[in-house]
């Protein structure tokens, strides 16, 4: 399994992703789904996948395949707008989705997967969206101002208590981190490392882009003063009467 | 979709359900999810249930059935335990499925279900069990003393952190309430009212059984004390370098 969450503060981009994958839970590996490009003063981009990783590291593969060979077609770099590239990315998604579902399908296995797509390019606001395994999107709004792929449900609760678009990148990154860490604890197919990266909006350059190890001192202090700070608050609900 | 909790704590057992159905978004019921049962100083147990809304209305009539014609097979006032009470809840479940789930099967409808049996009969201990569609069943343990069914994702990370079997009742209680409240707010299909039932150790009777509307001043109280409390406890996080 996977979890990815990424908002769309009036501030900037937070996305956070996890880094396991398990085909079965005796199966477990670990890769990058997280993918971040940078050309800075001018656009910056982070695509997250979920789903079958054959399906999403192909597209992944083309994209950055395009990129590389300057290709005029269906490269990100050219694109005009983040509106252009998740038609790109859709666009990629379809052409593997076509190679490799029948053949799937043939084996019942899944074909599902989608990848959400952070960024902004100068001229234009930042942008979240996220694309479906038929090259469909949609994208966030002021009123559902993130996105989640994989294992959403643990984390979700978190978000939708806190995270509006005048949240700011730090309340972001504590909310992304929160949500990843309940999700952690109680989904064995989500694990450490993690991959964190922050754009600010109108600065197109990441101000945060690194990975989370396991044995991290911030993100073990956060879930620590967390886990504190949840059992404080439960002892308060004592004087509530039932 | 349905959610139903119950904890088993040394010092008794805590069950709360919702009373929503739904067969598809657009049909949406209220229905019972919680019986309880009560021979006072002698036994009291409570059945949650979820799935299939006609198999386990079934499986309850026909345990209501035997219990009020005082059948000596398959009657739970008789059954010695709460482990043979499971056994015959799971006969009932599978003489159920067996007679619809051909049926339903051709029509692609799914024959799912699972009920929540926790109580005590004199002369043992509080008992707790999840029984399934195939009439197998568990029993909650010290290492996992709750049991969760239907939209379960939600609310578990709250029981994580604080549930025990050391855990007070009014503790349980507040957990199981605000484990169904973070329910609530990101699962539509889960609604209120809510049914809560408290069976104390060695008590053989309810200390409460009620129903919790949902302008409930309590339960409205504690849902806003706690909102107001994990934002208290997120705002500390901001101390925290990222």
């Amino acid at each position: 399994m996977t979890y990815c969450v990424a908002l769309r503060l009036n501030a900037g981009l937070v996305m956070l992703s996890d880094t396991r994958t398990n085909a079965g839970v005796d199966d477990i590996a670990k890769f990058r789904k997280m993918f971040a490009w940078n050309v800075p003063g001018e656009r910056a981009f982070v695509l997250m996948t979920a789903g079958n990783l054959a399906i999403t590291q192909s597209v992944i593969s083309l994209l950055q395949e395009r990129i590389d060979t300057g290709d005029s077609n269906g490269n990100l770099y050219s694109a005009p707008n983040v509106y252009r590239m998740a038609e790109l990315i859709g666009d990629a998604m379809r052409e593997v989705q076509e190679r490799y579902a029948p053949g799937l399908r043939a084996m019942n296995e899944s074909t599902l997967a989608s990848i959400v797509l952070a960024g902004q390019v100068q001229g234009s606001d930042p942008r979240l969206f996220m694309i479906y395994a038929a090259g469909n999107f949609i994208e966030a709004t002021d009123d559902t101002p993130f996105f989640q792929i994989g294992s959403h449900k643990y984390g979700k609760p978190i978000l939708d208590r806190v995270i509006v678009p005048e949240t700011t990148l730090n309340d972001g990154i504590t909310a992304a981190l929160l949500s990843m860490d309940s999700t952690l604890r109680s989904d064995l197919t989500v694990g450490m490392p993690l991959d964190l990266a922050v754009l600010p909006t109108d600065s197109f350059e990441f101000s945060i882009h690194r990975r989370i190890e396991s044995d991290d001192p911030s993100f073990r202090a956060l879930s620590e003063a967390w886990s504190m700070a949840i059992r404080d608050a439960f002892v308060k609900m004592r004087e509530i009467p039932k």
